[in-house]
């Protein structure tokens, strides 16, 4: 099956986001065989003239916790701490198995209508909830921490370590390869030194991929280095946790030192400037990471944090808070916040055939639409992506080679089921009655 | 012509945010008869059933400077005087009538698709291009602000005082009252103490109203303190130029008197948190403004700086960067900047029966299609409407009764003739031979 797309405005990606003028992309089953400008004229079953039409890499969604999407707008205006502990522990203590697809399901939809082709997730017992990545068509890394202070008891710490493991050698590269499954450490000051050094072990063992969370707030950092004697970055590194490829939410606090480790080892944060920003933790330093040449990725967080899992929106929202925060409008490049968005997030999920359009990678693009009032004129097709346009103005998504999304439409998931199963999931989590939660 | 909508979710606004469900809203000519909830019992000429939609007072963008649209994205990454001098000041000087009017169509575009119901612009000779207001069905109150440093040249001071003076008396009032024409200063250094004093008292014997920029950034603002001995707050109010009502746009860098003044004469500072951030200004004092029970409004400023006109994202960001550098998630509450971008914006465009939706008030509403998967589900209205909409979810604009945007269509604007009419000016201005501009 050969597919084709003409008459496009086409950004490569990977440092290059200069356009290509009237460009064509070739297609053939899951991979990118021709990009070019001018006509096409090979042989193709389907060409889609894209006259108008915007083709960049797809987006890459380094952080998130799909299943919270259930809990959307929950005690909004708290501070972290209350916010977690009053109303996430509690809410999500009452969550099953089918409420968690739910909240999975919502955040895929919204995530392949805004042009994101890939996601980073972290969450309980993911086993119950991976059939929706697989069903929707999504790239995902998965993983499901350890946490030893697990706040919704539900499962002995030892259990949770060995079910962490069986689950990546259960389900990584499954789904031809869209599925991964990482391993997780929820974070340091849930964790004991013991557990997470051995859990390394394991990881490298396996050859596995490591997301964490690591200095989101002032307090939990400074809480580290009291206990510790050190950074939470140092810590990891010293456990032994830094020597598999390593993903690491937030990084607001992260020092000097903690940068440096950064790029020694490989490890690629995840800036996460909406729930950093909303749960007032604070701003990543995020010139001086890119200085060092550390390999920056971006994410929503969960819906629970964010409100969505909009990925133009953190895009933008990263552009703006830098040069706000530091008076200085030439803080970041829009080029820098795009690779962060697509080829760097795609190389830190162990995926080096994707993340950019050429020749030989996985056809994973979106399109927008130029002719929307607001993008017009394009004077700087970079700069319009980042501080004009919007999620929804992707018209197509496409991953491996498959269509799922197209002019308003997902082509994998039923909407109007999923949100009659939301209805039902919601009145079971928010049910007065814990005993009938299910 | 009576229509009703039923079945919605409604929002009264000026601070009421909670949410009527099953809710009808009866609409007579230009005005709103009744609102209620349960079955609407009357007669009507149209019934719009609107299941799983919001309907909410539409939004005031309070700072624009809509012809710019056609520079959308010109010098992005540049330093606000560095922008305004090397790009936007020679440009400008090459756009004529009609890419003036050209912007300002793009601009009413995005904006009534987005749900924006009414603006404050403020632009050189804006009689060039008021007639697009009058044809679109938007509300607007345009100025031609005085500006004895005028970078474009074209026009001698005293014509140009003159000019907005007449401006005002031509064009205020008209369209059935959706265009009033506002007194304009462009900011404290553009224009001598002795005008400006003049200028107010003609405002003031007119019993107009006024827009100008204020401590937008440190430089001016500290620059007017070394001048005055004062800060542009104080040098206006000496000036008599707040004895008029006033909007004021960025007031950055208000000290705590500017605040108390702001509160003791009504004036309305207007925040722009994209433009403020992008061009890296700073942090509006949002919530000592608040605190002091000053009226707060809200805009985008113009495409040049933002890069749109999509007051979504401009309540998204407020909500999200005034948390952030205060690291404290309670900062400021969504119902607070609902209430900003609506009533307050009504009442300081002197409009005291909009922005709410009341008998007897406006019919100027917005629906959202609550039915996409980043709405769901909707624990919180006025939290879901600040941190997961987006202006996208807009699916119907009505102004003054009418229906002027309704499911991606813009009833009063030819989106094709303004791409193509855009195309033209395009040409024209960013022509290298200055010779050909026209």
């Amino acid at each position: 099956m050969k597919t084709v797309f003409t008459n496009a405005v086409i950004l490569i990606g990977a440092g290059n986001w200069r356009p290509i003028e009237n460009g064509y992309i070739a297609i053939d089953g899951d991979r990118i065989m021709e990009i070019g400008s001018g006509p096409y004229l090979g042989a193709a079953d389907s060409i889609h003239d894209m006259s108008g039409k915007l083709i960049l890499p797809g987006l890459y969604n380094m952080h998130s916790h799909t299943p919270m999407s259930i809990l959307r707008g929950v005690g909004t205006g708290l501070a972290l701490q209350q916010w977690l502990f009053e109303c996430m522990f509690p809410l999500e203590a009452k969550m099953n198995a089918e409420d968690m697809r739910i909240g999975c399901r919502l955040a895929i939809a919204e995530m392949l209508s805004g042009g994101v082709v890939s996601f980073s997730d972290m969450y309980h017992y993911p086993a119950d909830y991976v059939q929706e990545i697989i069903d929707a068509g999504i790239k995902a890394n998965v993983s499901f921490p350890i946490m030893e202070e697990n706040p919704t008891g539900s499962q002995a710490h030892d259990s949770r370590f060995n079910l962490s493991v069986e689950f990546v050698r259960a389900f990584d590269e499954s789904a031809g390869g869209r599925l991964k499954a990482d391993f997780g450490i929820h974070a340091e000051y849930t964790n004991t030194p013991e557990s997470m050094e051995r859990y390394a072990r394991v990881c490298q063992e396996m050859n596995g991929r490591m997301h964490l969370h690591l200095s989101e707030t002032a307090a939990e950092h400074d809480r580290c280095k009291q206990r510790y004697g050190k950074t939470p970055a140092r810590l990891f590194a010293d456990l032994g946790v830094f020597e598999n490829p390593t993903i690491a939410a937030h990084c607001v606090f992260a020092e000097p030192e903690d940068i440096e480790l950064f790029r020694e080892k490989g490890v690629s944060p995840i800036h996460n400037p909406s729930s950093n920003m909303k749960l007032g933790s604070g701003l990543m330093p995020i010139r001086a990471m890119l200085d060092a040449g550390v390999r920056l990725t971006i994410g929503t967080d969960s819906s629970a944090s964010n409100n969505n899992q909009n990925l133009f929106e953190e895009i933008h929202l990263a552009a703006m808070i830098h040069c706000g925060f530091h008076r200085d409008a030439t803080v970041i490049r829009a080029e820098e916040l795009l690779d962060m968005a697509t080829i760097n997030g795609a190389i830190a999920q162990g995926r080096p055939d994707c993340g950019a359009l050429k020749a030989g990678y996985k056809a994973d693009l979106i399109a927008v639409d130029l002719r929307r009032p607001h993008l017009i004129p394009n004077h700087d097709t970079a700069a319009l992506l980042v501080y004009s346009a919007q999620a929804s103005d992707v018209v197509l998504t496409m991953v491996d080679g498959r269509i799922v999304y197209e002019d308003g439409r997902l082509l994998t998931i039923d909407c109007e089921k999923m949100a009659a199963d939301a209805d039902a999931s919601l009145r079971r989590v928010f049910s007065v009655d814990v005993a009938s939660a299910g």
